[in-house]
């Protein structure tokens, strides 16, 4: 059994929560934080958690818990990173582990530090079809692999905070980019370095100083190359497709859209239908077990079975760093219009350390997730990048689970975001 | 944390197994019981469980667990159920619940009368796709029910006891029918009272006396028809589909062949690619995570939730006693060429009790599961049907995962069926 | 170059004209029936046909054309077939041939007694897919056929007769069964004999007297078992699938729904997306070229090419009348619940002639076709078999390609079914 | 009625004139011309064209047709289209229009010049699906286009001259770059212009000096983006997918592996399966009526149409012109590792003229086309990039049509690519 403290109580959190408790799981969430004591209070309550706190140093340090989960926003991972690490406790994040290849670097030295177990939860990589294809390529199926494809696109993500550059650490490609690159790269091989990156990106849709839309190249060690698409501007639901290509075979993965689970409904049922489904009538493609399509149990299987073992998981620190990495070449190339090298600092790899004591933390929770767009599929998005009232742009509004409507609104005076729920 | 026996070592103890211990599972397997002691030691050992035992009644009375799992062959249920409800034991059973109506009477009496908890393990009820589209159909997503059709269809099963009627109980429809009535009974609703079968079957391909090739049509309550269509002669794969229409809307899930995980391999990889695929290169249509795809999981997370919340589970000992009246209705209807009613006996009905004595149990373990088959793409299955060496008819041929070949022999003196390894 | 008199100008008639101009053909409709001069004359001045008539000896006889194509109601087929063998003119008629094997006999008895040249328009075998797997089945691909399924459903038809079981000759049986029947019988080998049907039918849903329902088994001599499933109560637009499988291998066919065109559009676009299509909103399943997918282009060829080389084209008026024999079968297992024999009269063969003389024909032309159902996704039909204004009942309303609304409705008084178009 | 020269005897020539030949077609091919007098004798014959020449100006003037169809490779394209303009006749010149946009341009200069009639025969933006789906995005079904995706890979081409940079102009981009490049730029609207090309390219598997894989970003006009991927290293058939993302909406378009048509065999048949299909057994995805699915007999309709009615066809020389300049700027991006501008040059615009005389042609016919692939799914392909016998690189192997077996080869001393019959 793992005694869990679970930092964050956005969507993510509640996800992560859930998948912890479920099925016929051993483990327990013994703690949660959220900036918002009300909130952290309503989340334990709901979720069967002993004990709260809306004081981040006190939520890492003051528990019972082996294991700190931070599914917090980007620009606080760092910071609760280095608390779980001098606390001498177990770490894992979520994606993508920083804002830049510097961030992220500063995390796997806080770890390597003081020898916490840590990982990173880039769940994309974990879905039983991945894991099964992954094995398949190698087993030789493929040959030598010359080319990935990895797709994920959708209207736009929930919470306000990603769609704001300067906490998220970008756009689309910081927000989806990194499960693409991570899901090409494990095809590739991980011991075949990127060398170069080339990426196109542009703000197609909303009113956002961010990529909306990108479309990046990563050429690998060998010459293979790693191909990713990302979009907020997608209609249709959530796209989320892998394609693997190599001297032998080829692989497609369809995790969301089309996996033998179709229905028509005239009547709807006035409900959730999938992750960022669109609308509730016609034909849709709603999808089973989403925690196990999107590889979450999986996920947390490898993580928890590992840090029980006292290996390493499949996912580590040093593979997010890698990601952000080219992440920052991806970035550079949108800029200069050419090719970008992937710089990855030397004597930087994966590891493990002992123990740690910790810091004062603050700032909010993340309150993000996944929850399902509200756009139907009859109606046509009125207020996307127009005016709405009282001096706000609407981003994007959404249905919540609970049946709510969240708006992300831009202050076109100040130029922040903030969400607002009806 | 469930203490479980398992009875049966063949291929469907072993999914059993692991699923019961897969994941971060809290539950595990105590002791397993085979016919033979060395099966019994070794599987043991191999899946890590403490106690085993080549006794029936012994592996059942002389057992710290709570729950006893019957995964034998059908002829063995009632035995095993009658032992475990007199041992005061929860008893969870393999499909089919009985050979016929009668036995599954047999057994529904004997936990009602000492009061255990008792669940049908009907697996395909639970995949995840179905629960889900279950959920919709109740939702109103269907509006009301006009038809449901649900196809399984492979080369054959596995073990040479599923090719003697004398202990399945029949062919194709005892085999694979009693999933797909359930499926169409869940669709239509528990309430609708199946009215009258019809049902075709043939023995189109293999050298046995039981049909491998059915097709039949349940006639329920308020006029919803549901159709199932079974087969042991399908090339391809394993197909398992099923299909709902109502008034308001249509529902397709397919379970195997076209889930949005497909693959082309030249090279191949030398292993298992999903249960019964045939061949290992070509385009190929594995499956992520079997047991959940199959409904294991879920199956056994809302049993063993039911068990500790003292619930019914979805899937009783009654409505295992339905389908086999259904089952019974329809080989009446292949003798008559007529529709025939369903008999359901008045009274019967599902239901719980408190506790019971035992008595001596023996016979075989169930040798069954789910392998893959042998015959690849290219070569034409030479032997079905046709003489093999030394007095013996082949049935079928096919690859266990260990990389044996193991063949069901009919000796063509005494007609009797048997399996060999090499 | 063939010369076409066309009788009737409902939407088959239209389809037939568009298909028979259509691409760089060489064929021209040169005469078109109507028993409304109106509708005759709008229809020839729509299509570039030089002459037509409302009167059907008329324009049987004193026409320059060749061929004669018979694109009436049902309860039109027998006299128009008569007029044309006795002109001495070619007659290719629409499915069904007849409304029973009498009716089919009469006609084929017609075409043998004058030698003209006929062919039964049963385009879903013409289908290039169909063409194709039909190929690869008579080389060998499926080894032995073991079984077949057909499947056609929609939201019902578009004509009022249609829904007449006194002109129609049934429901959905004699509608789309008899595509369902002969795609079977195709697979199976038109040299095996039907030897006995079972059918099970309802009317589950429309306030007709036939049924709206339906599900048949053909049992062939040889062993291989057909399977049709008919249905006017399907919602989701028009599915359209046929598999074979047989003991080599297996075919699955999806002509409409699932044939690599699939599209999400929240704006609409305001038209017509395919035949039978609901809503025009969400995901959509759009049909490329719906006359090459329904098999008219390739069934016209085979008719023309067949006439100018003097030689059967695959789909004779012996055909269409086995596959009456075995809807009357059908129907007579409706009602007696049981096998019925498949009556095929001795001495009746596929045949060609010489030439004729003509009688007297009137009736009104064939309003049918192929137009697509208004209901969107979003409404839910909510007339359906509910009381409509001044006595009567509403069957259905759909949008005709060029935007009104047209209503099937029933006379509760008299029982008469007419339609409506506003 | 149209008169036709058909210039080349190679599977295109042989694909067009059974297309120009097929269904129920007024038009007829009256000549044809190779290189070899032998070819274009047998061609004829095969046929039915009562003319043919090995003589290409001989060909061009001396003829009664009125229509000149250049069938030819690459290299050719412009001699052959300047002996059509001059010689005052129609003339359809295959894809790509040139090597380059230079030649391009000339040709276009030589028709505006001369004023004859003239189309650009790029099949694939002429698929039905192709055709109905930019129906859609015209009338708003997919809101503003934000992105396209077109892919076309398959294991090679059949041709030497192909992989013949010289001759042919390139690799994979001039091959199939060409395709995808226009199907993208249509449904982006050729009113946008596109702005600048980026392109990764690459030779990862053939013994070749050109691509054998590439992927390439234009950006156009307003901000969408167009991306292709093109190879010859692709295994599992021929891979052609189009998807369209906007607005509103979103279209996926699959015209080969998953178009509603599935087989799988243990048996074979022993023949052709679809182009570039990979195997024979095991899954596999048939094609209906190829020359349907690939957009030939809609292309040749509007072709033809247009001639007719003296209208612009909807491909014409100045978009094989653009999409030259395209490829043109790929390559050139290739090899800067940047972005680089499209230029189209002022005053270059499609059009038409009046009529002009002859020069003297000669050289190969294009020996090209759509075989099948040998390579089974169980071959490893051992040969390719492997030293063949006798100085030879093995290139490339694939059955013929008619069962033999052609090989690529590259003389290792001189580099020269040849191709062998057996």
């Amino acid at each position: 059994m793992a005694k869990i403290s679970m930092l964050g109580t956005g969507l993510i959190g509640s996800f992560y929560t859930q998948t912890l408790h479920g099925l016929r799981s051993r483990d327990r969430v013994v703690n949660v934080y959220s900036r918002s004591a009300e909130r952290a209070k309503t989340f334990a309550s709901e979720k069967g958690i002993p004990r709260w706190s809306s004081d981040l140093r006190d939520a890492i340090q003051n528990s019972e818990s082996e294991i700190v989960i931070v599914g917090l926003p980007n620009d606080l991972h760092l910071e609760a990173v280095r608390l779980a690490a001098e606390a001498g406790k177990a770490v894992l994040c979520t994606k993508p582990l920083g804002r830049t290849a510097a961030e992220a670097r500063e995390m796997l030295q806080a770890v390597e530090k003081t020898g916490v177990f840590a990982g990173y939860l880039e769940d994309l990589v974990y879905t039983p079809k991945t894991l099964k294809a992954l094995a398949s390529t190698r087993n030789g199926a493929m040959g030598r692999i010359l080319w990935t494809r990895s797709r994920e696109t959708h209207p736009g993500p929930h919470s306000a905070w990603f769609w704001d550059a300067a906490r998220s650490g970008g756009g689309a490609i910081i927000d989806m980019g990194c499960h693409c690159i991570e899901i090409g790269r494990s095809f590739i091989g991980k011991d075949k370095r990127p060398l170069r990156a080339f990426c196109w990106g542009a703000t197609q849709v909303h009113p956002i100083k961010a990529e909306d839309h990108a479309i990046g190249l990563i050429e690998y060690e060998g010459g293979a190359i790693s191909q990713f698409e990302v979009s907020w501007t997608f209609r249709g639901g959530m796209d989320l497709r892998d394609e693997v290509s190599g001297t032998e075979g080829t692989i497609r993965l369809d995790h969301f859209l089309r996996t033998g689970f179709e229905m028509f409904t005239a009547a709807g049922e006035g409900g959730y239908v999938a992750e960022k489904a669109e609308g509730n009538i016609g034909w849709l493609f709603p999808v089973g077990d989403e925690a196990h399509e999107l590889g979450y149990i999986h996920m947390f299987q490898d993580m928890l079975d590992a840090w029980e073992a006292r290996r390493e998981p499949m996912e580590t620190f040093y593979d997010g760093y890698v990601v952000n990495a080219i992440i920052d070449a991806c970035y550079k190339s949108m800029k200069s219009g050419r090719w970008e090298p992937v710089e990855i600092a030397a004597g930087v790899a994966a590891g493990g350390g002992k123990q740690a004591p910790a810091t004062r933390p603050k700032g909010p929770e993340k309150a993000s997730g996944r929850p399902q767009e509200t756009r139907s599929g009859a109606d046509q998005d009125p207020g996307r990048g127009k005016s709405g009232k009282g001096g706000f742009l609407v981003i994007k509004t959404e249905r919540l689970p609970d049946g709510r409507i969240k708006s992300i609104l831009k202050d076109k005076a100040t130029g922040k975001v903030v969400e607002k729920i009806d």
